[in-house]
């Protein structure tokens, strides 16, 4: 089977800088993990909506059909970009279709192309007073339509929820090369099926996003961050109930961090750390647009640390001082990236499981790997846990940790069953996961989920073989 | 075509309290605007998930297959739970469906029955200070089912959001008979599609709602109230662009009353106006678990005043004054009842484009009908205003007034369309609004909406002929 014609094709619908073969497509192949290496037919740079309509026709009138698979900044855990053997598949890289189209300021709306990446839309919102909430580690590189297939958290949900909770409306190229415009600008609109939702965290197995409405919230004016310090997991845990209680709508973050992955940060970008050695940490931050009652936030730190709950907390004074302490959260990835390849569970539980589950799942894995450290950090507020296994403790090499991977993750997705959590709690499913999805999906939700895929796509095109096994 | 042996069935299925026809059936089948009026076969009170599952594969079984229709409180403004001539159907009452099952105050969730009221919910709630936010003016009777099936809204949605973001997972019954466990408890989960956002909205056309897990939220412990008058709309969309900045996450309501609606209510419930006389009024209400700035809302109102831009307000000092200003909100609905049958219009507009489409709307309205005085209100937080026309103005009575209600309908929503809002805000399409679905919606949307209705109901037979045409 040959593709030379098909190649030539391209050529009808893209300029010749917007397609990229043999060695100038390798940059956009590997992921991030670096786990994933095959390559496309071509990688394509579409700046239109029309020319990826073009392309999936083209793609679709092939005997077989060639694969399209939408790619944001490449910045996905779990190869959702992954070209696969005897798979032809297009790369379509959306970088390119870039413009913040709209801003509402009344409205409290933006509409921007999927390609826009989370920076540039948090960067153009500067003059307006108004922030799109998401915000992560990835930012300067994952894209608003990668935020949306694959339902993107970060640090933010406590107070404005997901990217799900963040969109109004899409246009999404069907898997024929139809194209719908559901561009709904509107906080309220209850007139059927609310399609949006359907391709939300598809992960780009229905159709490709290429426009978004999201929605934007007045900008805090006001900011303050503490990181604490507990001898135990409940510890934190009681704190974060506390300070959700009475701070509610104004905690913007609660972000657990285990001493393994604080004293990993500190050692790998040779931090000096800003609280005593410790077992557990949270970094607490509250955010509004009126000014803060910083008084009653010190207060009830204090009465945390009184009846000892908490061992130790720092306030930051001042804008600096904040970012020192997020610093330490935002690097935890970077800093076990250093050590080499690392198992990754993007996991969540109810808020009210964590403590029992953290409690089962440490000791089955001492017990099977004595001396193990795993690395778990996470969006404690949201019940989302990044159990991490990085080379370390039991394991001295990357190599000696990676061969162990499938036992490992068969200890804690056991106990994530059991309390019943999600195997993702963010990251989506891809290829990584794909098939452990029958072990946590019921026979008539699998039904569901292969008729939806059916329905759409037909011809099995777009993004194939992700998500569903 | 009889249904005798049918209805006998039903006995093995239900006790003979839970099955009601003939006489017993009719409080059931009259909907809450006295437009539909058709008897089903029976009306059903079931006690189980599985007797509804037991119920729904009878009804698929017969030749033809029986249509299945969903009813909780009854409260629907659209017809959504009506019977149709030629098309036999069940009335599935769920209103003994009503447990709340488990309450989880540290992961801030509650598991609910499907016919659990709202106003049950908050009840329930009370010991825990935790509340569920949604807030109707028919809670008593109106269902979490029916909530969840029609995407309810209210009062809140500017600060906690629809029952589509209230909700993290739901317990479905299939056309075949089978049943989703989708009852998530996370708050975040990417394990594929997201079922649950394809059952939340639609109307019981592709399945019935069992059982639900909702969202719970910190009480807020402080609040407060005004009530202010405008010389004009614009005026107070500008207001709400204040308050929102200023306020932001603590702005839980933000209620317009027109000036009709406004003397409406006090005419018809004898009320003493609480402002002087003017063209527009709004109520604003705060609230937060943190006390909140009086001074701070009374300077951002007293500047308001100052710039002309309120032409009068009141601040609530005690919960009953709050409670006398929420009361003329709430009654607006019942005083138009008072007045006969009239024509409601639940849009949404981009907030941008409301007071243009007003001008518009009411200007091609009085030249259709001079004299004629829509009675608007709403939450013009999220868009949505209730477009309403009563008798009084043009038309002496309800009768005169309805033989109007098409043209009086293309008024309206010709202009919804120029300036891109909703035909449904919140109270969806039901029968009532179905024939203009294709009016409003691509062919390519009503494509995609048709084909998810055959692959999850291929019989036609859950709650038929209703949203699509």
């Amino acid at each position: 089977m040959t593709h030379t014609l098909f190649i030539t094709q391209l050529a009808d619908i893209f300029a010749a800088h917007q397609i990229k073969t043999n060695d100038a497509a390798r940059p956009y192949h590997t992921d991030e993990r670096n786990r994933y290496h095959l390559a496309p037919l071509a990688v394509v740079l579409p700046h239109s909506t029309a020319q990826i309509s073009r392309l999936i026709k083209l793609c679709a009138a092939q005997n077989p059909p060639v694969a399209v698979i939408a790619q944001g900044g490449n910045t996905g855990l779990v190869g959702g970009c992954a070209v696969l053997p005897d798979c032809p598949s297009i790369l379509l890289n959306l970088s390119q279709l870039n413009r913040v189209i709209e801003i509402d300021p009344l409205n409290q709306t933006a509409t921007v192309d999927a390609g826009v990446t989370l920076q540039a839309l948090h960067d153009a919102l500067k003059p307006y007073q108004l922030i799109f909430p998401l915000t992560l580690a990835s930012q300067n590189a994952a894209t608003i339509g990668g935020n949306l297939a694959t339902n993107a958290g970060g640090t933010q949900v406590l107070r404005y929820g997901s990217m799900r909770d963040l969109c109004l409306g899409l246009e999404v190229v069907l898997a024929d090369g139809s194209v719908w415009d559901g561009l709904n600008t509107l906080r309220k609109n209850n007139t059927g099926y609310d399609l949006k939702h359907v391709f939300i965290g598809a992960e780009g197995t229905l159709g490709v996003i290429t426009r978004a409405v999201l929605k934007l919230f007045p900008a805090p004016l006001h900011r303050v961050c503490a990181l604490v310090a507990c001898n135990d997991l409940k510890s934190i845990l009681d704190t974060f109930s506390t300070i959700k209680s009475k701070f509610d709508q104004q905690l913007t973050a609660f972000e657990y961090i285990s001493a393994n992955a604080f004293d990993l940060v500190c050692t790998q970008f040779d931090i000096t750390p800003p609280l005593e050695a410790a077992p557990e940490y949270a970094l607490i931050e509250l955010a509004s647009s009126l000014p803060l009652d910083n008084g009653a936030f010190e207060t009830a730190l204090d009465t945390l640390l009184h009846v000892n709950v908490l061992q130790n907390a720092a306030i930051a004074h001042n804008e600096q001082q904040s970012a020192q302490f997020w610093r330490i959260r935002e690097l935890i990835s970077a800093a076990q990236k250093k050590l080499g390849k690392n198992i990754k569970h993007d996991i969540s539980l109810p808020i009210s499981s964590i403590n029992a589950f953290c409690n089962a799942t440490y000791a089955a894995l001492q017990q099977a790997y004595p001396m193990i450290e795993p690395t778990v950090f996470g969006h404690i507020g949201d019940g989302n846990l990044h159990f991490n296994v990085s080379r370390g403790g039991a394991f001295a090499d990357a190599d000696g940790l990676m061969a162990c991977e499938p036992q490992i993750n068969a200890i804690v997705y056991r106990f994530v069953a059991q309390f019943h959590g999600s195997i993702s709690a963010e990251h989506g499913i891809g290829l990584l996961k794909r098939d452990l999805l029958p072990t946590v999906k019921s026979d008539v939700e699998l039904r569901l989920m292969r008729d939806i895929k059916q329905q759409f796509d037909p011809q099995n095109i777009m993004n194939p073989h992700k998500i569903l096994p």
